[in-house]
This record gives C-alpha cells, structure tokens and sequence, in this order.
C-alpha cells in the first residue's frame, strides 16, 4: 500500500496504518486483522441503532454539563450520518469477534469522533474529539453494546415484523371470509374426517397469526429495558447519576419507541435473557407458519394427482418439460425461513446460556440471529401474502368431489338407520369403491330421495 | 394366561383378552399390543387432568339434560378416584402411540366406565355405562387430549413451577440482601474488571429469576383456552352448543384455575402453539438458571486454587482420597437439567410445527416433554434452593484478598497523577507480580497514606 | 420408620440411616435425599453395564494380585447378580444428581459390597468387603462411569438398535421388490412429476436405512474405547500399570464386543465426544425416518379424499363414529419418536460442549439422552416394520388412476408432435379438466390408437 | 429505467425485462421480483460448484455425442469464467427462493448460455445456446442442484475445513509438547483434584481434535456420492444412460475429488441425509471446540483474581480504562462460532426431516448452513491457531503456587501416615488457611525434610 494511501492511527498498543479513506481508527483496523472470520457483518439495523445511541448519549452528556456544545454538535451531526446510512462503508467488522461486541462500539467511536473532526475540517489522525472520551463518554461497551441490541431488535419489530404479521392476518382473513361458506371434507391424521368450511379452515391459520403478534408483543416490555448507564459491570462507575435515565428518555424520543432504564444493570450486561424471550416468540411465530405453509402446500398440491382444493398463483413456470406444473415455492421459501429461525433460536440459547460472572460474551452471535430470524420472518411472511395467500382460490369442483364421495357423511345416518346400518353401508362402499348413496339403495335401506334429504354436509360444520 | 384371569372386551374389530383385574377395555388392550415402543409412561398429572375432564364433562352434559343422574352419579364416583390417583395402575399406555393420544382418551374412558359399572355391582364386560357414548358423550379425542393437555401442564405450572421459581427468587434475594456490603472485584471476559458488592452479584441473578417467574405468566392466558366443545374437527359436530362454555366453567371450577373455552377451536386442535409458548417460555428459564448455577459453581471452585469466593454447602463427601473435596453437586443437577429442556424445547417445537390440516398428531410428545420439563425445572429449583443457595456462605477472606490485589483499582489514580502515570504503575506492577501500592511508592509518584486515602473500592461500586 | 427397620451406615461426613432391606449404603442414601428431581432412573442397560464394569474390574485385580481369591468371588457372584437384573430395586437414584455420575457408581460399589458379604452372611452393617478399597479398587467414579456409559451404549447398539434397522431395512427391501412392477406418478414439489415405480420410490427409503445403519457403525471405533485406568483425572493415579488394557479385555470378552482401553484418558474423562457422535448419528436415523414415515402416511392417505396410492395395516378402530376410518398410527409414533430423538440430541450437544478442565460433568444427562434415542429408535422400527411395513399394500387401482391422468405423461409425445403442440395439449386438458387423450384427438393431432401407441409410462421409468 | 438499458427475455410464461448488463435471463429475473425475503446468497463456493457441474456436463453430453463441438467449446469457456468467479456479479439470487435451488440452476444455465452467445458475438436476447435445451442438456433441477450441494460442501472440507483442523492440531501438539514437564494442579467439578501435566491437559484437546478429523472425515464416502443422472425424480428420465457416471468421473477429474455417481438417484433427490451428516459431524467439531476454547479461557483468567495458569497472546488493548486488562477475544469468537454451527445443524435436520416424496424442498437451507458452519469453523480454527494457540505461554509461577497450596497433595502420604492422619493433616490446613507442610510438622507427624522427600506432585501424574 502506497504511503499516501494510509494514515497512522494509534492506540495503548502502539501505531496501526488505516486506509486513508475510511474514517475507522486502530481499534478497528487491529479487529479487522485479528478476526477473518466468515463474512457475515451486523445488519444496517446495527449500525443504525448505533448512531442512535451515540446521539442519545452526546445529547444527554451535553444536557447534563458534561460535553461542550461545539464538540456535541459535529458528533451529533456525525451520527445523524451513521443513523441514515452514509457511513455503512466504514463498519467493516465481522460478527465473530470480541464477545461484547467492544470492536463495533469502538468502530462506532472512532468513526464518528474522525467524521466529526473531518467536518470541523482538522486533518486525522487526531484526537480533538477523542473516541472513548468524548463519543464513548460516560459509556463502557458493556453496556451500549446491549443498548443497540435492543434498539436495534425493537426496531425491527415494531416496523417490520409486526406489520408484516399483520398484513398477513388482514389477507389470511380475508379468505377466511371469502371461503365461509364452502363447506369440504375435513382430514385428521391426514385421513378423510367430518366436513367443516374452507372458511373455518382458515380461521384457525387466522387465530394463529393473531396469537403469534400477542406472543411478540409479550416480550417487548423486557426488550425495551436498556442496559445505558450500568458501563463496564453493571455498577455505572464513571457515569453521571441522571445519565441512564436521560438518556433513555432521549432515545425514546428519537425512535418514538418505549424505551426505559433497565431497572437491574447487572442482569442487563450479564445475561441476555430478554433477548433469549424475544427469539422463543419467533420460534413460536416460525413453528406457527411452517404449518400454515404446509397446510396450502398440502391443499394445493396436484393438479390431478394431489389433493387439489386450492389453486395457489402461477408465478413463475415450474419447468420446462412439464406444462401446467406450478410448485408451491412460496410455502418452500417460508417453510425454508422457519427451519432457520428454528435453528437461529437454538444458537442464541446456547448463547444465552453461557454468561458468565458480569458479562455475557456472546452478545454479537445472539443479536446477529435475532435480527436474522426477525427480518427472515418479516420478508417471508410479505412475499407469502402477496405472491401467494392474496391470489389463492379455492377450487370449488375438486372440493365438492372430495366431499361427495367421502365414506364419513355416513354419520349423518347414524339417527335414521342406526350406527350398524349405516357402517354396513360405509364398508361396503368402501369395498366395491363406491358411494354411499349408491349402495344405501343397493342394501335397501334408503331411496335416493331419501338419502338426499339427510346427508347433507353444510349441516355438519356447527354443533 | 389361564381362561379365568382374563375377560373378553369387543370393540368394532373384534374381541380382545384383557387381564380380569384391570379396569380398561379393548382399545386399551389393542394399544398395548400395537405399541411397544419406550417405557415412558404420562405422568400421575395428565391421568388426573382426565379424571378432571370426565367429571366435568359428565357434570356437564347431566345439566343440559343428556346424561341421566343415577349414570352421572357413578362416573363422577370412578372420575374421582381417577383424579385421587386410586386408578393409576389402569393407564398402562406409553406416550409413543396414535399422534392423537386418542388410545390414552379411550383408556379413561374405558377405565371410567368400568369402574363405575363395578361399584354398581354390574358384572363386566358390560356396556350399560358405554365408554363412547356416555363417558365420551360431545367429546373426541381430538378436543379432550389437547384440553388435558392443558390442564395438565397449568396445574403443574401454578401448583409447581411458580412457587419453586418464588422460592428460589426469595432465597437468592436474601442473599442479595446479606452480601450487600461486601466489595469484591468483577470480571468481564472472565478478566479482573472493577468491582461491584457481591449483593449487587446477586441482585442480577434475582432480577433473572423475577423475569422468569413474568415469562412464565405471560404464557398462562393462551394455555388457559380449553379445545373441549371442538370435538372431531373443530366444528363441535355432535356436542350440545352450550357444551363448550360450560365444561370449560367447570372445569375452572374444579381445579381453580380461570380456564375458558378457547375461542378458534380449529386452531386447538391442529396446532400447539400455546403448548409451543409454554416451552419456549421453559427454555428461557432454562437459559437464566444455566447461568446462575455457572457462576455459582465458577464463583465457589477451589478452595485452594479456584476463584473461591463463595463457600458452597457440604452436602455428601466428594471423595474417598481428597479430604476437604466438596463438589459443586447442586448446580450439576441444576445445569443438566437445563441442557434437558433445552432439548425438549426442540422436540416441542418440531413436533408443533408438524402439524397437518384439522389435527396435528405430535399431541403426546409435546406435552410429555413440557410436563417433564416442568417438573425438571420445579424440582431442581428446589433442590438447588434448599440444598445450596440458602447455605451459600461468602468467603470474605479470599474475596478481601482479590481486591487488594487487583490491578484495576489504579483507575481510581486516574484524576490525581493522570492516565498515563497510572498505566505506568499497573503496568510495572503487573510486569512485577508486585502490587499497585508498592509501585506507586517506588515510582515516586504517591506516599502509601496518600495511596490509602484515594484506592477505596467501596467507593468504586455505584456511579 | 421403626429401628428395628433401618441399620446405620457411616461414611466420612458422618452416620446415615438405610433400610435394613435395601443393600445401598451411606452416599447412595444421601444421594436419594439431596436430589429429589424428577423421576427419570438409569435404565436397566446401565446398571447391567456397571455390573460388568465392577465384574471384570475385580477379575483384573485379582489377576494382577491385588486382591485375595475369596473377596474376589463373592465380588465376581455379586456382581453377576447385578448384570442378570437380580438386584435393580437397590438401585434407586435419579438421572438429575452429580454431573459425574459419582453417586451412581457408589451406589453399585455399595450394592455389590454388601450383597457379597450378605452371601459370607456376614452381618451388615460390615467393611470387610469395601465399597472403596475393593469394589472400587484401582478406579475412581470419573473413570468407572464413562466407561459403563459407553459399555451400556454399545450394547444397546449391536443388540437392539442395529437389528432393528437391519429388520426395517428387509422389511422395506421386500416392498421394493413386491412393487417393482408398479409404474406411478412421481411428485416433486408435491406436485405431480414424471413416473416411477413404486418399486423405486421404496428404494430410496431402503438406502436411506442403509446408509443409517453405516452412519451408526461408523461411531463404533470411537464407543469402543474405554476410559478405564485414567481414575481421578486421567493420569491413572493409584492405578496398576496393566490394569486398563488388562481390565478393556475382559469387558470385551464379557460382552463380546471388541473393547479397547481408550487412547487418551484425558480426553476420556474431559469430553464426550464420543458420545455426541453417536448421539449425531442417531439424529441422523431419526431424520431418514421421519422422511419415510411421513411419505406413508402421505401415500396411505385416504381413502377417499387422499392420495390412497397405499393401504396400510389396520390395527386398531379409528373411530366410533367414522366406518372405515384407520390412522396412520405407526408413522405418527414413529416421526414422535424422531422428533424426541432431535431434542435429545440437543441435550447431548449442550451437555458435550460444557465441560471444563479435566471432567465433564453432564455425564448423566448425556447417557440418558442417549440411551433414551436409542431404545425408542430401536422399538419404534421394530413396531414401524412389524405393525405397518410388513402389512403394506399398493393400492393399484388408484395408482393407475393418477397415473392416467396426469398431463405430465405428455411429455412423451414431445419427439412425435413438438413441445408445442405437446404444452398445448396439456394446457387445454388442463383447462377442460379432461384428459390428454380426448384433447389429442379434439386438437386433431394424434388418432387414438397413436395416442396410445406412444404414451406408456412404463418406459419413462428408466434413462 | 431508460428502455435501452434493459433487453427483454421470454420464458413459457412470457416475457420479462432484465438489466442489459447482466447475463441472466427471464427465470432469474422472476426469482428476484417474487423473493425478496432476507439478505443471504449462495457463497462464491456454490456459484463454483456450479460452473464446475455445467461445465462437466457439457463435456460429456459431446462425449456421448449429444452436443456438437462448438456449443460446448463456448460453454465450456463460460463455465470456466463461472468457477473463476469472474461472473459472480451475475449471481444474484437469495437462499429464500424455490425449495429445489430450481431457480439457481437456471441462473446458472441462462448465464453461461448468454455469455456463450456473447463470447461467440451474438446478440441478446438470443436462444442459439440455449438455457435448458443445451446448458442443462440431460439434467434437471432436481439433481443438478444437489450435486452442486455436495461438490460445493466436499471441496470447503478439502480445501479448508481439514486443514485448518490440521493447522490447529499441530499447534496443539506443540503445545504438549512444550508443557510436557509442567505438573499443575487438576480440576474435576471445577475444584482440586489430583495433579497432571499441563502437557497431558493439552493432550486430551489434540485428541478430540484428532478425533474430530476422523468424524469429519467418515462422512465423505456419502458426501461424494453425486445425484446427477437422477434428472426430474431419480429415474434418469431424458439423460443418456452412460451420463451418470461419465459426469461423475469428469467432475472427479475436475476437483482432484473421488466423487462418484449416487448408488440409489432416488434417496439422493428425496432427501439430504448426507449433508444431515456431515453437519452432524460439524457439530460435533463445535462441541469440541467449545470444550477447549473454554478451558484456555479459564486457564487463562485474571491476571490476578483468576485461576491465570495460562498467558494469552494480547492482541488488542482490552480497555481504555483498565491496564493490564486483555480479554480472551479468540476463545469468544470460537464459542461463538461453535454456538452458531450448534443452531445450524438444528436448521438442517429439520430441513432434511422435511422432505416429501421424490424430491427435499429445503435444498437451499440445508447447503447454505452447511456451507456456513464449514466456513465458520474452518476460519474460526485458522484464527484462534494463529492469534491464540501458538502464543499461549505456560504462567509457571502461578501454576506452582497453586500445585504448591492444593490440599490434595495429602493423598502421597496415606502409605506412611495412614489415611486417617492425612486427612487431619488437610483438614487441619483447610480449617486454618495454612499449608500441607506447616500442618505437618505442627500436628508432629512428619518433620519438613521428611514431608518434602514423600510429597512430591511429579510422582503423581502417572499410574
């Protein structure tokens, strides 16, 4: 690398060259080094979060006497920068590195204290406005690490996850509605069973939905506890009194989400256990849908050879050799998410679970799940809406069928003729392959006319 | 087996020996046969909650007027003694059988009316009391398994769980308020860090076992909706429209425990979600007491060449060679037992997401693994109550000498001889295995009264 | 309890009381108080396999010359009687106890001490047959135990588990060669594919068990080897110098299964990988099954308003109400059995990745786990092959309808007419829902008799 | 967007726009617009893979006479430029698609046929090469995708996972043997225990590494067994019969690889379950891992409150705060690590439970976390050698002081003394906080000579 391609930057361990474009310091350069490890990096959500803290808290360090207003000002304007994703170039860390995440709240510092000072027009390397002394005042990244965790997992759970579980509860609902009154052959395991409406069918994917939001909400009040204020074990050595609730008000403010101090610092940095509760939620969301998308896989699988009874939207050809094949991949891609953020839940439990003394050091491998499994679940449940629950349409033919030559309408017989007549019937339809009215009349018990009177399913789907 | 110890019962396939002194029928008998698979059995909980259920539901049906009194009268009598545990040795079922636990359903129905039928002098086989139609009146298995599931499982987490979870939180609390006043050095990364008060320690423990306890709570009102009323497919074919509402106030009467019927009963029985809930709920309880009994055991390991802060309860010799050897037993039982429901979660949740259309068929796993993990939990919470906690003795002697020897405490220099001179005497000290107090007075920078009167940890413990 | 019923034990904490009846001693009694957690005992298989361990231990011993003739017989008789299963009620601890399983194996040197000095009818309590000094001698609980984990694993691998896939994997070759004849739809997407028979459809599964029963065998090198003669920490402390390989070579030949002392004791006593292999091997079965067990009950699925391309057995009613209707009970004990053995594995892996230093102490827990998966795996192919794949039967009309109908045999016609005019047909057949003959002839592009000249799926089964 | 910078391509479906830059055609472009779910693409290993598969097909379809010589020379050219990884850019699908990867093979056929046509200085859209007809000549989706699978898994184990175990292995190894003569105290249940070497304690970590290699190693035999020649649903339909293995062979050829063609096509469509092995495999790695990254942490803890046997390489500045502090940042990102691949093989077993009939619609879930944990644990293994083991320093001091204080040392005096005495002589010392020896000579049982000739700890670290 050419001379005048890098700058020297220093820190307690001596001088580090950093690429003279990047704003980042020697804490993040030696990361950089130090861990090539895979290449997954925190989510936009992160570094979002992270402006959003570093604002907060020059705010609230300034509010309370402990910033000048110069330098407060060019680093809010710097994290105003980080917030709205103008420096995403100068987070270049990995997720598997230092277990609190302290390389990524120093990557937070430095680029902001340098972007700061390059706004004030001073030529770097330079310490005027000094990433741990001035952006990181106050602040251990033991306890601002768990604060953009949060931050950034609320986020998206206010903005993505729920109305996305939402948009699909409203379109789940809607064909609820829309099939209330077809009514078709139930099927407990998976065999031929009493009949109830598609539109009841339905009800039960729209009350899971409906439960799954309940489930999500629960866990928001433990996740809107921020660990701001407790610095490097949970004591709140080296902050201001006032600091953690300030500047959890101020944040509130800025995301217009509930936040407050968590009300027990050492639980805050120690373990992680509000955001093991927010990922069992999801695990519970992901177990809910891979029903559901079985479920319409199931439903909709044929054309000739399957069960047939819905039609799911034809998006994309299915192959090249096989006119009128269309495959459900809708419900693969969704069943695909919910296998992951069954799989996601149990790392951030292995994570979760192995804290110890002040400091949970898996904090990066669990914030990095949770927003996957969030933005997974999010994703997959607007494209299922749009590109197939919106369009799925029930094919009325096939359903009638299936209905018409079910052995079980049989039970609707059981007062007229009797249990035995009526299991007479049943097998030896069963036998020769065929219905129930033609062998009620082949047996003599029934006329046609008579059997069409009784057997009649629409009366079977209510108590 | 000779001619005279067994009784010919019948079901829709034929005759079936069933040994003369039990109580169950043929379908139990066939079950027995079909399924030898494992020696689990369900706990004494779920055949109480079917005792529960068909008093209930027999009390239910007399009042809306489909059930005569003398026959009501004998099923309550036989459901008693179901629910008192005086029948026990009659479900001999394993939980690996139909996905519906549809054959565990017959065998207290069976066993109900047997024994009623015997403590009316009737000689058996006998159907003057019918298993299906009078024990099993407006139910299927597919409504009453999910409903004694859930009667089952809140029993147990009302009766059991939470006052364990109440128990420990008390203890842990006590201790948190008797080691208070000690300082002692923290760890972040499991390396020296400032200090904080062990009470404060243990404050974070409690503030998890808090949490926990609000976890597990948030998951009672979606357990408490009761499938009963849903019968074969959720659309209560066959059951008195009353039926539902009623059996759930009785049932909440029963057992004291504000049970409802559940609002979508397709949802009930083809999905477990609230069971799903329930675990993830177990999980990350698991999760939390994984940690405290870690840094229990990490906080007490010695005597000599451990941390040794703690001193733990004696309570059984941990070797025949090594005198003075305790070993950290409880907090092994402890973190076993979480690795369990760990995996149990993952049995629930494969199960629940394996759900097909009207029925999901993964009904017995998944309460035989929350009931287990319930109960794991419970008791270990006990144990770990009774047989450590409350006896955790700190040991201010080695705690004292951690402190003093700490190197972290030259922070507090920082505002009288600067940063830079600070690092000095920390970094010669610990060059010199010596401590922070020598080197300050060789390096001439402080007399060992002026050291004195600025390194106090007690002061290094709050913001 | 009256004094006559007990007799006092002492150990080196002090005096404990024990049923006069029972043969345990002071630390197992201790055990039974301290850990009141749960249920869950050791199966029959462990203690079997710690009466072989102190067996073959004692044998060693002697014939190293260190310990006299006659203790060594009556130890040898004693010891017998705990592997014949004589004296499992004096076995009476719980799983949920010290992570290094130290009770247990006290338990079974209690046991065999005082069971051989009951056979001199000396009179209890006694020490001239010790626990320690003799039963135990030249070993330690750290030691012993792993080795009887491995000892029972191993044995209820070549004796149940091996078998029982072997019987599954005949069972389902029998199938394959019974359907080789028979042409069917394929489905990928669960939609309808291109043909196969149903031959070759029961050939994957064959493989897959196959391949099991390789994945399974291919863990035994590293279960084989036993951690015997490391004692207390691996060093082999108070060990005789020939007494592991010695000691490894009895137990092979008690057993008959080729033992060996293990390599490295460290490793042996610190981790479980081993077993955490084996345990990952039977995830892996349990994933093949729940593949298999599901396509079953798929393909049986019916009869009416199913795929019904199979008739499984009929064990048992599956309704009251319903004439006709039978469940797939097999598949559904099965894919639960699959789905505890994924949670057990979890549980296995959590408890494998804690340990630390020179022991791992989730000893018990793993065992189970593993023993647990390996029972039901075992049972549930046996009842899997016995009560639903041996009974299996094409439903050969029903296939042959699907087959008929499927447009996808269209592509057959593609080298005769072109793929246009091919999707054309298959496109109107679609549409019209008729079938691809009547089209071919309506649309005027192949007579009848051409149609059937060329469309025979029977030579779309191959290259 | 401006109408010249798109081209418009046709499928069955009709036409679509695509960016004029890219090489991909109509089904890619559908891909994109209908799955934005998540950020996640295919690693450069699979798009690889790929060019590698088509590249070797088009070999041997000209082999076999199939494709004239020209078509393939381009082709060939094509996916010669795919493997470099020069048209990466034209790789831009998620993971979260179609459940077979359908839509990634089409990316890759429809890419190398337009930059074909390119090379050959034809104009797109254009159909002389064609996507299906002649880059996916003889194939289908269905076995293409998973012989990319394990061609893209076999060459990461190859190419990095085996020698980075290796790499770390060796370090290991020296390591041992550095420390062979450094006699420390041991720990069982974290608490002191009879001593070993520090080289012996490494040795049980080269040995689960040297085992973990093995496990690794066992699952290749099925790994490299290659689906290709199965096409549509395992039948081979459409391919030549001499494709499956000549493939086979080229690709062999190709990677230096001994893949070979799938004994039975059908269990290598219908499920994964030698990706569900492998990643059983790596998880076992991971529990491994997670047992020694652990213990070095904790060797390594303090510098003075901790146990501090080890010295851990300082990468980076702990603290702005505290000299001295340097956390075990290697040991964090391999736990890490390890807890991802844990949560990762829960993913692909329940993908590979999951599949239905001919053909396991979680291809891409199963590859992509296979894949990842391969990554992961292969840089992780690279990095922690690199960064930590190889600097690991013994902290001789330390290690004597505590071997020095440990009360156990007693056990060397039980042949002189009697057991008794010893144990006075212990728990005397552990009473009153002084040494073995001072407790000696003060209770006149030994003189300091006479105690310092018998207790001698390098005595007992063999049998």
């Amino acid at each position: 690398m050419a001379e005048n391609k890098v700058r020297i930057e220093k820190d307690t361990m001596g001088e580090v060259q950093v690429p003279s474009e990047k704003y980042w310091g020697a804490q993040t350069q030696r990361s950089l080094q130090n861990f090539k490890i895979g290449g997954d990096r925190f989510p936009r959500e992160m570094i979002r979060a992270l402006g959003i803290l570093k604002k907060c808290a020059a705010k609230t360090n300034q509010q309370l006497g402990l910033l000048d207003a110069k330098k407060t000002d060019y680093i809010l304007k710097a994290a105003d920068e980080v917030i709205a994703g103008k420096l995403d170039a100068h987070f270049p860390l990995v997720v598997w590195q230092t277990g609190s995440g302290t390389q990524t709240n120093m990557n937070a510092n430095e680029v902001i204290a340098n972007r700061a000072m390059d706004m004030m027009r001073l030529t770097l390397p330079n310490k005027e406005i000094h990433p741990n002394d001035d952006v990181n005042k106050g602040q251990s990244s033991n306890d601002t690490f768990p604060t953009v965790m949060h931050i950034a997992a609320a986020e998206q759970i206010h903005h993505r996850l729920l109305p996305m579980l939402d948009k699909l509860h409203k379109a789940l609902e809607q064909k609820q509605n829309e099939f209330k009154d077809i009514v078709k052959i139930g099927r407990t395991h998976l065999m031929d069973a009493t009949p109830l409406t598609l539109g009841q069918e339905f009800s039960g994917y729209v009350n899971q939905i409906k439960k799954s939001i309940t489930r999500v909400n629960n866990t928001l009040p433990h996740l809107h506890e921020l660990a701001l204020g407790g610095t490097a074990v949970g004591t709140g050595l080296n902050t201001h009194v006032k600091f953690p609730v300030e500047a959890a008000k101020a944040i509130a403010q800025e995301t217009k989400i509930p936040f407050v101090s968590a009300e027990n610092k050492f639980e805050a940095l120690a373990s992680h256990d509000a955001l093991v509760e927010v990922s069992g939620a999801l695990n519970g969301v992901a177990v809910s849908l891979m029903k559901i998308a079985n479920d319409i896989r199931l439903l909709g699988s044929g054309p000739r050879c399957g069960l047939g009874e819905l039609r799911l939207p034809e998006n994309e050809p299915g192959s090249s050799i096989m006119p009128g094949k269309v495959n459900p991949t809708q419900s693969e891609a969704m069943t695909m998410v919910c296998a992951q953020v069954m799989g996601n839940h149990v790392a951030v439990s292995v994570g979760g679970s192995n804290g110890h003394m002040e400091l949970n050091v898996f904090k990066p491998v669990i914030i990095f799940n949770v927003l996957n499994s969030i933005r997974l679940l999010a994703d997959a449940c607007e494209s299922f809406t749009d590109h197939c629950v919106m369009g799925i349409e029930a094919n009325r033919d096939q359903i009638r069928k299936h209905l018409e030559h079910s052995l079980m309408l049989v039970t609707a017989l059981n007062p007229r003729i009797g249990y035995d007549n009526a299991a007479k019937i049943a097998k030896t339809a069963h036998k020769n392959g065929t219905t129930l009215r033609e062998e009620a009349i082949n047996l003599g018990l029934l006329t046609g006319e008579e059997f069409d009177k009784i057997v009649k399913p629409e009366l079977m789907v209510n108590p």
